[in-house]
């Protein structure tokens, strides 16, 4: 499970050199920090209303997508301002106070 | 690295039998889902101008600290609809192919 | 100046029973209201995109171009709904104690 | 109905020369761009849900509010940067080719 974002968080590095009209990513980049914004924008108010749906209809997979939708495009900002995923996964370890090496001590056989 | 989001979405499970008193994850959930809603919205759009500034400033602190807030509530959100982070994870792995064994095997000894 | 926004209630209300392919309102009425309430989000990004960037430039041509589309979207939320424009005047009137000369001379005795 | 705009920009006016405690309205100039801003983006996501509760209740008085509340927002934003809320009608007129009695007479020969 756990790498995704590692993984994902080179895809949006290797993604910086190459050609405007290779990929979405690189679209994005070259289209500017505000286009990229504005796809944040977007994707929050689609989680919004994807998770009202949901409420009423008990069906989970349109707000999963446009969360996976929203997280994406934040990663985006965060990789066109030279951030990676793990920068925003230590600043929620640091806030619950999760660590490695308690999460490794709590799975030992006992 | 790795297991935050896990650990983080076994805190929020934990906190749907709290007191509403008792923690901002409690608090939040009693409030119900448009309050959740309402906090996606503002951290998306405090994300925004973090990252317009951090444009101008060179500084990243402020936008990857609203970032994890906007992560983070969009997962009370799901929580509250019964999803776990998982899901969010496994639908980025899915749009771009990536997998764990792919992960485990890059990293064998050659 | 005044009369704007009744006369854009008046077209708002016109375009509800025009075909989907004769113009922009309509083709959003016939998509529905999730359709609608992203254009609002939407233009909600864009206006704080546009307020920053003219907070650096000086230059405000964008940022009133991005809240007029902003109110547009709303309107056409409402007028969805089946409220017009006069009903958000008329609760800014009220917050602001704000009355017209044609409200005053509604409050004349009889 | 009509100048309930042009008075309430009249309002916005007055309030940035107060002290930052006498009103809301001084107390948001006084916390500068991002605060308003910030403000935008929250009254947008609070009609839109306000707007899919409606689609299920059919009560339209909380939309209706959260819009003013948006609108209202919007327009110290404009404020803070210098504009009034006639370019924004001026804005939707040209648009929509609306032009009102007063406008015509203006334009008449001297």
């Amino acid at each position: 499970m756990s790498d995704i974002l590692s993984a994902l968080g080179d895809i949006l590095e290797q993604r910086k050199n190459a050609d405007a009209d290779s990929s979405y990513v690189a679209s994005l980049y070259h289209k500017g920090l505000n286009k990229i914004l504005e796809k944040v924008g977007e994707e929050a108010t689609e989680t919004i209303l994807a998770a009202k749906d949901a409420e009423h209809s008990g069906d989970n997979r349109d707000v999963v997508y446009e969360t996976a939708d929203l997280w994406f495009h934040s990663l985006v900002a965060l990789a066109q301002l030279g951030e990676r995923p793990e920068a925003v996964l230590q600043e929620l370890a640091r806030r619950f106070d999760i660590s490695g090496l308690e999460e490794k001590a709590s799975r030992q056989p006992k």
